[in-house]
């Protein structure tokens, strides 16, 4: 699968990618164990700094990978990588080693010990920001401290879960930038 | 405004109207104000109750009025109302009516006092579960207690912020149905 070329991308404008609902993966790795997990439970909580809320139920094999790390990367797939999406969220990091699985190449992330995956549009590094919503709600609060962002194209086709298999395809994008007081772009 | 024809949904399958990530408007009421914020900061948190999770500035005048009265109605805009979302979205409650402004219907709720925006495609009716999380981040759980759901389009066309006034429109649906473990769907 082709590998984009990205930059760094600044980090109080991830929201850009976020904020829309797309399907992620969720890369992580503690103990010579890596893992991939597909996750649409998650919001924006914060600019500077970047924060961002996810909800990981404890039966994954990534909750315990990302609580003993307190790192994980956010990589958000473009529709061509549906299949993997799907793939990766119906089998179990402990059974399988998914980037093999997959086809997927884990990256060396900039500030964070998880492997980023190369294919995705944008790499999100993330370390644990606060936890002590954890255990009452599998809440975790992540600061994003490392973004990394596809060249091209500028918005990328993502994919959006409806529940009972169904995803929605992102659409176009039309601007009313207009009409917003400055203050609120 | 066309108000749609709406039934009762099931609480454990909300998420088909808010996985995805849309724009959301929440409506509340306390102590004769009411209002209405355009907000994109949110996420599923489980089914069975149905919980919902929100990110909710505390500069906000909905903020004051949800605290108090503990409830809110979240209302799902199809995407004809896109440019009330955003007129929603810039002008503040503590000046306007903002039912009166964009000419949307306040409607009686079943199980809370919060009004409804008829206009909507879907509405869900939600009572505060956990603000222990609010002075630290101003995250609110809810618990969605009822949901009316327009009867036709099956999908809504739906509205996603990408920041910068940029909206993505919803694309289309496809399913990977085949490809998920039973017990994943």
């Amino acid at each position: 699968m082709k590998i984009p070329r990205k930059r760094a991308y600044p980090l109080d404008d991830i929201r850009r990618f976020l904020e829309p609902g797309p399907v992620v993966l969720v890369s992580s790795a503690h103990g010579g164990q890596r893992n991939i997990m597909t996750m649409g439970w998650h919001m924006m909580m914060g600019f500077e700094p970047a924060l961002f809320a996810c909800y990981l139920w404890h039966g994954n094999h990534t909750y315990g990978l990302v609580r003993r790390s307190r790192e994980c990367v956010i990589n958000l797939p473009g529709s061509h990588l549906l299949d993997a999406v799907v793939g990766i969220g119906n089998c179990s990091g402990a059974q399988v080693d998914k980037f093999e699985r997959f086809g997927l190449t884990a990256g060396r992330a900039s500030q964070v010990g998880a492997p980023l995956i190369r294919e995705c549009h944008a790499n999100f590094e993330c370390r644990l920001y606060e936890q002590r919503q954890t255990d009452a709600y599998h809440l975790f609060i992540w600061e994003v401290v490392a973004a990394h962002v596809a060249i091209s194209p500028r918005v990328p086709e993502t994919v959006h879960y409806r529940g009972n298999g169904e995803f929605m395809i992102s659409g176009r994008t039309i601007s009313r930038r207009r009409a917003f007081r400055p203050e609120n772009l």
